[in-house]
């Protein structure tokens, strides 16, 4: 300790948003260099490196090939997937000193497939597994909590190569299996969520979400069946169409100042009661305008017509809509078409074939049939008995609602979803031929016909575990390491100002080190009092600390646990045995 | 061989300029992405492996801490030492969504500067030696020969921290013996030599240059003593100043058509023979004109007067000159200067008190006494008997003069140097207190007084090694590692058709790898000969090539020795062991 580069703080970072975040900068593990870029100090670059090797020895025994590419890379491939331009802002661009175009890359799919189409040519060369382990740059707009989402990460991206659905079905388990090894062995709880394929393109896609408050991700799962879903996936089920030949014709009724939702619910169940039951928000249809911006920043109205008891969920509706961006309709805009009575805007002038021509999708259950009480489109005016696929006929549907605990499950249908919060540790997407297509991969078959590959791709955030598993394995005190992830096997602590204390202490340590076991060793001397020693040590979160202290009369050191706190007596003698059975336990 | 991800190719690809180059494409080691910047396919990523490993080896070995920094880096640090401005085009540069500037590291002295000055605070902290391995950019104007100069491309760092001038020299030394070790282990012929700080800053710095013929850099060694230096880094010894008391008065003559100094020579012989000897170029004085370009982009012109049997050697120029470039003095910027006479020009109107305030600098032989032949800024004229110090008077020495074979050693001045190639795979720099001033590092002393640190910088060409390492270890059929490098231990082919001998082959190659050996197994079976896999084996270059083939029948595969051809039978019986023991031989 006296050497290490390493300097552990009393206080809290500032701009720290998150427990693992406070701890990982507060024991010395990294230090900020810019937002969402970070340095790995010493023990943070050893805790790093076991995630490395975990993820590694797992892809390694399921097959996988391990290459790397560079993370500077040529335009050319990503204008030929149409990512140069999708990505916009997120990624960062690049000119050399010929002015050539580069980009940091941000995942490799292209570069993967134009290397397997450089190498290979027939159907006996498949399947074909590759992976690497490289630092992948985004340029995210609200980097946050500390290397959980980062700027500069590093990724294990693999890819594989199958000419069949089934062979990649098959890819595509092999990586699910590795994944799951993988994240036991990383130590932290996970659920695996159906996901949206998002930029990536594909069909199948599945996320492995740490369980996590902090995390930005919801998911659901149900309380009936297997069903689990990043909310982003959720699909809610259109209830079946219902008849409304009994249905009054749609009435314009004067409902002076209800703009909100609230307000008309209040104000029809005092001036239109109904007998049955009382209007709720539920009876509303209420109509969301926002504006989608392209990647080459060009805006597009949409309308968006969802029951009033919801509100639109962002990260849902650009999940659909990716990579384009949702903003809101601003002042100016909304004025620009003189047919939106802002508070009363109704479905009459919505559409692509209405007054507005702004696309108009809805919820998917606004089915056929049912009926709303929506705006009238004339300021204090709302529309009741107003009938879907007879007064008004949307140009669609889209998932943009919120999902709440208590819905009912789009699987079994009858179970309820709960939602949590979670990070996304891995993704596993069946690409399809996308790319192969696009970058024109073609291999010979049985019979000598070209056919074109179909792909997988498959992520895993390497040093985002690092504070993923730091947020599952910490207490008040500071970081409880999994024995696999720990910076060090064991930490000795020299307490005390006994030469022979400090002599025993080292004497322990070389042992140790000489038996393989790797050590913190606590050679503080001078003004390092005990009480800042242990402090450090549990701070820094070794999994078994030794103290070497005033037992050392009696011939004992103690053995302690940092995650249980148990501690354990044992004879200075045979310490260095003892503990490493300890520490192979 | 089967199911491994690589391509042999029979034709050199049409980019590559030198052997290695060429065998690690050909062999399947890496395949270029863009200009200088490469992928490295699974065997290419062992063989780099192998180089990180003894690498980080020898850095732990010699107490150094690892840490990694950020690739991608904000701009202010590098403002702060001046380098943002001084690296000019040769970095890339790059801007985030917010249009805040970043550059992709060169190299990291003021990332590590400034974290040392974050953590520690007292000269108790030091010496402290911190190092990375790390991937670097730079915008190479001429990326060459694959791997050898890259734009991506991954060095060990590494940087001393101490507070007393005698500690640098300790901590420079500990350095140098760690990178003798190394590279000793890394197994190419390389040597020691004096070099220049260069845009580095600093004093003391050396250079370890592999031998090799291809290399970008000369160095010279003298037939007498142990001096050995880049040639940017001879410093030419500058004769006593001679008397010139008897020197006649300088007179110009007329000597037309003599614009070169051949030219000059052929006349000066013919018109004004000398009875002693005749003229040489060598008591002429060329006085050359160029142009600096600063990083800024500013260009000033510059006048070198040199020995008339000497040329200008741009990279030593540039060496002295760095981070400026040189370029030569175009047709209408010598126009601009109307007392400048092409083909004539002489010291009377260089200097910056002359006619053209022209910067004029001279070579350091140039020296008070000395008698020169040179222009009379007169079309067709020269002044003979011009002497330095009394006719003229240069704004001071430049070492831009070429160094040449046979030239005095600069050390012991009775040997003579001779020149050959190399190129950088280490560099060590005592850097001083630059950075630390400019960054403000600072520590307490013993007496409570802050004292600014002193640092070094220490460099190791990490990917460059591998072409490097491959230029030295080929032969006519391909690569030949050294085995601590070498992609696996033992190459096992499989010669011939047999389901016996594929059994067989299959057999060993499990029975060497639960021995702890490597092993790449040749298994294709169809129409892949085993001519075209002995081509595979020997391109490849593993250090053992085992055959499984014909000698089976009578009990013996063949193990053949990749670099010395040597080949054996061992019974198949005890192989696994026999081959085992080869290996760790």
């Amino acid at each position: 300790m006296s050497q290490l580069f390493v300097r552990t703080l009393r206080d809290d970072p500032n701009d720290a948003e998150v427990p693992s975040h406070r701890l990982l900068v507060r024991a010395g593990y990294i230090r900020r260099a810019a937002p969402g870029i970070y340095t790995w100090l010493p023990l943070g670059l050893r805790v790093y490196r076991n995630v490395e090797r975990i993820v590694r020895e797992e892809m390694d025994a399921m097959g996988a090939q391990e290459l790397q590419f560079p993370a500077l890379l040529p335009k050319e491939p990503y204008e030929a997937t149409n990512r140069w331009e999708e990505y916009g802002d997120g990624i960062f661009r690049v000119k050399d000193r010929k002015g050539a175009d580069y980009l940091l890359g941000p995942t490799h799919e292209e570069m993967f497939t134009l290397t397997v189409k450089d190498l290979y040519s027939s159907y006996k060369d498949l399947p074909v597994w590759l992976y690497q382990i490289q630092t992948k740059y985004r340029d995210e707009a609200r980097p946050r909590a500390g290397l959980m989402r980062g700027r500069e990460f590093v990724m294990k991206d693999s890819y594989s190569f199958d000419t069949t659905d089934a062979g990649l079905e098959a890819s595509y388990q092999a990586h699910r299996a590795a994944y799951i090894k993988t994240f036991d062995r990383l130590g932290f709880d996970y659920v695996i969520v159906k996901a949206t394929a998002g930029a990536m393109g594909g069909s199948k896609s599945e996320e492995f979400l740490a369980k996590l408050d902090v995390g930005e991700d919801t998911f659901v799962q149900c309380t009936n069946c297997d069903y689990a879903a990043n909310v982003e996936a959720v699909t809610v089920p259109a209830p079946a169409s219902q008849p409304y030949d009994d249905a009054p014709a749609a009435h314009a009724e004067e409902t002076p100042n209800t703009p909100t939702i609230d307000s008309l619910v209040a104000h029809l169940n005092k001036a239109f009661p109904r007998e049955d039951r009382a209007w709720t928000a539920g009876d509303t249809l209420k109509n969301v305008l926002v504006m989608l911006k392209h990647p080459d920043g060009t805006r597009e109205p949409l309308a968006i017509g969802l029951p009033g008891d919801r509100e639109v969920d962002q990260k849902r509706l650009e999940g659909q809509l990716e990579p384009i961006e949702v903003e809101p309709m601003n002042e100016a805009e909304l004025k620009s078409f003189p047919d939106l009575v802002k508070g009363y805007i109704g479905p009459a002038v919505l559409g692509e074939q209405a007054a507005t021509g702004i696309r108009f999708l809805v919820d998917p259950r606004v089915v056929e049939g049912t009926r709303w009480v929506t705006g009238a489109n004339v300021d204090g005016q709302h529309v009741i008995d107003m009938v879907a696929g007879r007064d008004f006929t949307p140009d669609g549907t889209i998932e943009a609602a919120e999902v709440r605990d208590g819905d009912t499950c789009p699987q079994c249908q009858e179970g309820f979803v709960s939602a949590a919060r979670g990070i996304e540790m891995g993704h596993i997407f069946q690409l399809g031929r996308k790319y192969a297509e696009a970058l024109d991969l073609k291999v010979l078959d049985e019979n000598g016909k070209l056919v074109t590959v179909t792909m997988g791709s498959y992520g895993i955030g390497v040093s985002r575990a690092v504070p993923v598993i730091a947020e599952g394995n910490h207490d008040e005190l500071g970081l409880c390491w999994p024995r696999e992830i720990a910076p060090a096997d064991v930490h000795v602590v020299a307490a005390g100002k006994d030469a022979a204390l400090f002599e025993a202490a080292e004497k322990l340590s070389a042992d140790l080190a000489a038996a393989g076991v790797t050590v913190i060793y606590d050679d503080r001397a001078g003004k390092i009092s005990p009480g800042v020693k242990f402090k450090d040590a549990e701070l820094i979160g070794v999994p078994t600390i030794v103290t070497v202290g005033r037992g050392l009369a009696d011939g004992v050191v103690e053995v302690k646990d940092r995650r249980t706190g148990e501690r354990q007596d044992v004879a200075v003698a045979d310490a260095a045995v003892r503990i490493a059975e300890i520490v192979r336990a």
